[in-house]
């Protein structure tokens, strides 16, 4: 697995590089010790870091002052980062990446402000691009990201929802951040509009997917692969593809209303866990994802076949992995 | 009080108007009502708006479009307002301004996500503006805003703090957007840059004057012509200047010691209310007060005797009223 993402970054890996750098040199707060503590705690062991990875890939089509796409690339993942620290909060986690999170560490307060804080460096960071159109898309997709965010929390323990109410759930608190983060990386390298366009839908398609399956894994995946704790969406009381398709298609069945009714029982919610499994819901959330990638894939057309556009089409079979 | 206010806000009463209806506006979210709920909670019944006039008053003194200066207005009050939500939050508060607050009615969860909404909204309106310097400015403010309110929770129940750790918190958490809401007024209006700097000094001495000046008010003002519960600093161990000057006095005497050593006891803290109210320190506060109001005053010394200026100048005696 980590072999398949090192190819993906390969043509962008310098830059890769230098958004760590950027991101190390941002934890040093000389004036304020604390707030430096918790920035290297965040900023350290990150993720796989798909987002930057597309920015730079999406700006990789024309030649431009890599100075552009790198600061782009830091505040993508920055903003990414910022609502991790506000969700790990609302969701009351304790580990992210197999790390305490900031909450557990220092308590949900400090978690509130020092996300703040992040959010705003990354918005700072937009700023030093000097391009207008980026930060507004930039501003829009926070609006996004914590509408998304806020609409997941308000509809949770409630078994009706429809596939379109999901997607469009999804649609803003995660494919939002794909789908800017590839544009602006297009946008930085003066790519054409219909370019713009095309590296635009290929990152919302890309998130969507990304999404579907990440939600399928919480079903079916490992947790030791996948890094984070799973079977959590439902304990939560969250309604995802695979639950919502099961429902769709049993209107009278209660198995996940039960679990919503008595929620500290382990038992329920094992049934219901095992019933999603063994049902088709888990196949035809997977084509749902598949669908995405494939509109991903095809809004490639347009680009010549270069390194980036190799790495973009890998991106997608990796994101709806399923060997994680 | 309230005529005193509205003699000050009498230049830019018109462009004041437009902003509560932005704010209207604002509040209604056709695709997702129960935000659209928060957000009119939010948004009613606000304060003295402070911030957005002085935003307006400092882009008084040059003719401009007026939708430039509003636009920064709705967003200077907005980014107050995000702050109050996740402060509040902190806090644990359940009144703000005689109303629940969004954490008491909603929960904390929802709080946070409401608050980074607003937060988003509010850097959406200063990109409407397409002025790429003030965006960068709007974003340090965040930055610096963010930075103050977790150094204050970082370092409650500590008596050893001094006078100038004060001020520096004081001008993160407070004065920075007195002075951004000032000095992006001015450059919206095309002033010139030593007009620009001088709203600048203006907008945070003012900043900090109020800030000395409501910290004073928590000590000796009346809760019901304030709007908030007072007594509430050294209750949650923030230090501010009266009791840091009486601490520096008397460095051996325990009286605050004793109130964050034993945290519920109501006596304690009517003790050390009381030795407060009555030694010199509110006075040699009040004079720091006083000092910045004078340099805020100064600073205007460049611009001609017009309406707005003479709103300025009220304003530092209205910062630092002592009838609340």
């Amino acid at each position: 697995m980590q072999q398949r993402i090192t190819y993906i970054c390969e043509p962008v890996q310098s830059e890769l590089d230098q958004v760590t750098e950027m991101l190390r040199e941002m934890s040093i707060v000389p004036s304020f010790e604390r707030q430096g503590d918790m920035l290297r705690h965040l900023l350290t062991f990150r993720g796989k870091q798909l987002r930057p990875t597309l920015t730079l890939l999406a700006a990789k089509f024309h030649s431009h002052d890599p100075k552009l796409s790198i600061l782009m690339a830091t505040a993508v993942e920055l903003l990414h980062i910022a609502t991790l620290v506000h969700d790990d909060t609302v969701d009351k986690a304790d580990f992210r990446r197999g790390r305490p999170t900031i909450s557990s560490l220092w308590g949900r307060d400090v978690a509130v402000l020092l996300g703040d804080y992040v959010f705003a460096k990354s918005a700072a960071y937009v700023c030093d691009t000097n391009n207008v159109r980026i930060m507004k898309r930039f501003a829009e997709t926070i609006m996004a990201l914590s509408t998304g965010e806020l609409r997941e929390y308000l509809t949770s323990f409630d078994v009706a929802q429809t596939r379109e109410q999901y997607e469009s759930r999804i649609s803003e608190k995660t494919a939002s951040l794909f789908e800017t983060a590839a544009e602006s990386g297009a946008i930085l390298s003066e790519a054409s509009e219909a370019e713009i366009a095309a590296l635009r839908t290929y990152g919302w398609n890309l998130g969507m997917a990304y999404q579907v399956a990440d939600d399928i894994l919480d079903f079916e995946g490992n947790e030791e692969n996948a890094g984070k704790p799973l079977r959590n969406d439902l304990r939560h009381g969250v309604m995802t593809l695979p639950a919502i398709l099961l429902a769709q298609e049993h209107p009278n069945e209660r198995t996940i209303q039960a679990v919503f009714d008595h929620r500290n029982d382990v038992d329920k919610l094992r049934a219901a866990f095992e019933r999603i499994q063994e049902s088709p819901a888990i196949e035809q959330a997977y084509k749902v994802a598949l669908g995405y990638c494939e509109r991903a894939r095809d809004s490639l057309a347009i680009f010549p076949d270069v390194p980036a556009k190799s790495s973009l089409l890998h991106l997608c079979d990796y994101s709806i992995r399923r060997d994680a």
